[in-house]
């Protein structure tokens, strides 16, 4: 199988990119003396999981306990699933328990941990929880200092769970988009997670793991003191909005969707192609960055950009092509009917999950089918 | 199986809404003296479009090969794909017409006129073509008194292809909220499409099919005279973004998800849900309009509306839900962590999309499951 035996759209993955990514994080996290859990939501496929172990990462992160399940199946043991639990989901997470799977839970509210340590109590069965700790205010956790945090851990302990450890996730690191600033949140959430570990172990209470980790914050700390193991998911494909945050160059980008163009709008400057929003996702996370790349930056058909055209629109199944700044009415010229485009998107993690499968392209241009799955 | 039962996120449809949306649509066009051909992308469900058939649909509309081929499968004959056909694809449509699909194709350019042209000869087979026609610059098509119009037709002809008739989709009827611009733009449709079909019978062509539609036109339309059929797809479902055209009322809107609340950042009035953008879609196409819903409107589990409280924000696997206005600071009370709430969505079409199958809720309470597919 080839470039030009693949029905349109369709995912690309460059393998040579994704390695190349895969070992510059793998190799920074070994300089900095930490281990490394991928977080597979990104891709939730077997071949790039597995492409990352190689490489030296240890266990992995999840964000549904279907990609648990999946990857448990697949020989990964050692496993976090980085969501609150809903205590719905407990049944699920010991199923998985029991058949073997080290996968740890994460709680950050006292109602949570009752919850656990009631249903753990019912089934005898001692969890694994991590504490999220909140570092930036982007979404969920306990500040470091708040009391809180000692009446989920004494909450936990005292009812017979393994506290494991705490984990937090600078989220709002993809809202910078300058050095220092990213210096500055990686150190403000390494900081704030250590010292929340070293507030539970003045308590009186063990606690391993001291877990961070986003793409831009991992790509950018100066050091990890007192953090044991890094997350970041991004980073395997990379994409446009990581490129305005200024860990990658658009030609580190290992994910694309391959189009071909079916029409022309010349006199606006348009040429509509097979891949929509639903190739590309609805995700325009460009838009309130240094620069908004639309629905994805245009590249030839082998990968090398071309530079000023855009996905500047997209439906469900039709998107528009269009230049930069003056429209160009010889479009139609350019890029006849027929023609091969590749797309690079704003988010890699919301393109990959609109396809069934990637087609991944090795550096001798055959290329190789791996699935991916969706759902929870 | 009941509500109670269902993991989440789950894609939810209320049976009965769902029902009384395809009837509202099909008397419609009964009335007008039309056939109905819904399009089937918003859903890609054989329990849907079956419902839709059973009301009196004639045909479907798809907007990709592949939906083509698993409704072909489940039985109908009658499909016209509604995307401009790429070349590289006409070989996947020559083997549904010789399987007996009656697959109508569209084309709205010379260079892929003569593209089917030379493939129907090569292979002996007279493709049933339709123009696409532009009727308001949205998006692809010919303008109705461009020559190009001829131009296409004749090539066709003359290559031994069936011109079938002309389509016309006015998508930009989603940018209007008032009803005398939706009158408008739905004649708007009309007449340019009907112009085209004139233009050809003047030609001394035959053109027997005069296709329109969108949801917001086909709901608003006064008159449909010398169109034969009409095409919409959300309306199946009905969304946040059709309340604000002005089509449907909330209480209308057939599908959510169904999520559960896994925690709390109390001073800021936020609770942290399970459904994020991955169980919602990324689509924002309220952003722009007179009600901005974020990621969709929050309702009780029963789907009765909490007004008020949206979901305000989200990441992959959480969204947090606040109330609109001043923080609710009681909100860990109000939805304690295990609550269970419904969201409905900005875009049925791209929320569905992100789902493996719906949960269809009957009067009754119990749930069938309804699996989708996506792909091409």
């Amino acid at each position: 199988m080839n470039l030009e035996s693949l029905n349109t759209p369709a995912a690309l993955i460059d393998v040579a990119r994704m390695q190349h990514n895969i070992e510059r994080m793998q190799q920074r996290m070994n300089a900095l003396g930490v281990r490394f859990r991928p977080h597979v939501k990104t891709t939730k496929c077997e071949q790039v999981v597995q492409a990352q172990m190689n490489a030296g990462a240890r266990g992995i992160t999840v964000s549904t306990l279907k990609e648990a399940e999946q990857f448990f199946a697949s020989g990964i043991r050692d496993i976090v699933y980085a969501v609150g639990i809903a205590p719905t989901k407990l049944q699920q997470a010991l199923a998985l328990r029991r058949q073997g799977c080290d996968l740890k839970i994460v709680a950050d509210s006292v109602a949570c941990a009752e919850a656990i340590v009631a249903f753990g109590r019912e089934h005898e069965e001692a969890f694994e929880v991590w504490i999220e700790i909140d570092v930036d205010g982007h979404r969920s956790g306990i500040v470091p200092d708040d009391d809180t945090l000692l009446d989920v851990a004494t909450t936990l302990c005292n009812g017979g769970v393994h506290l494991g450890g705490v984990l937090a996730h600078a989220g709002s690191s993809y809202d910078y988009d300058a050095h220092d600033a990213l210096v500055h949140i990686a150190e403000q959430e390494r900081s704030g997670c250590v010292r929340a570990a070293e507030r539970l172990r003045a308590a009186g209470l063990r606690c391993d793991v001291v877990s961070i980790g986003s793409t831009p914050t991992a790509l950018t700390a100066e050091h990890l003191e007192g953090v044991t193991e890094v997350r970041a998911g991004v980073y395997v494909m990379f994409d446009l909005v990581m490129h305005n945050v200024g860990v990658n160059e658009t030609s580190e980008i290992a994910l694309s969707v391959l189009t071909t163009v079916i029409g022309h709008q010349k006199e606006k400057g348009w040429a509509v192609v097979d891949a929509g929003w639903m190739a590309m996702s609805r995700d325009r996370g460009t838009q309130r960055q240094k620069r908004d790349f639309g629905y994805g930056l245009v590249c030839h058909e082998d990968g090398s950009v071309l530079d000023g055209y855009l996905m500047s629109g997209a439906n469900q199944e039709h998107g528009i092509v269009s230049r930069c700044g003056a429209p160009d009415h010889e479009i139609d010229q350019r890029f006849p009917i027929g023609t091969r485009l590749r797309i690079l998107p704003n988010h890699a993690c919301a393109t990959g999950a609109q396809h069934p499968a990637y087609h991944a392209v090795g550096a001798d241009g055959q290329i190789e089918t791996w699935p991916r799955f969706y759902g929870w």
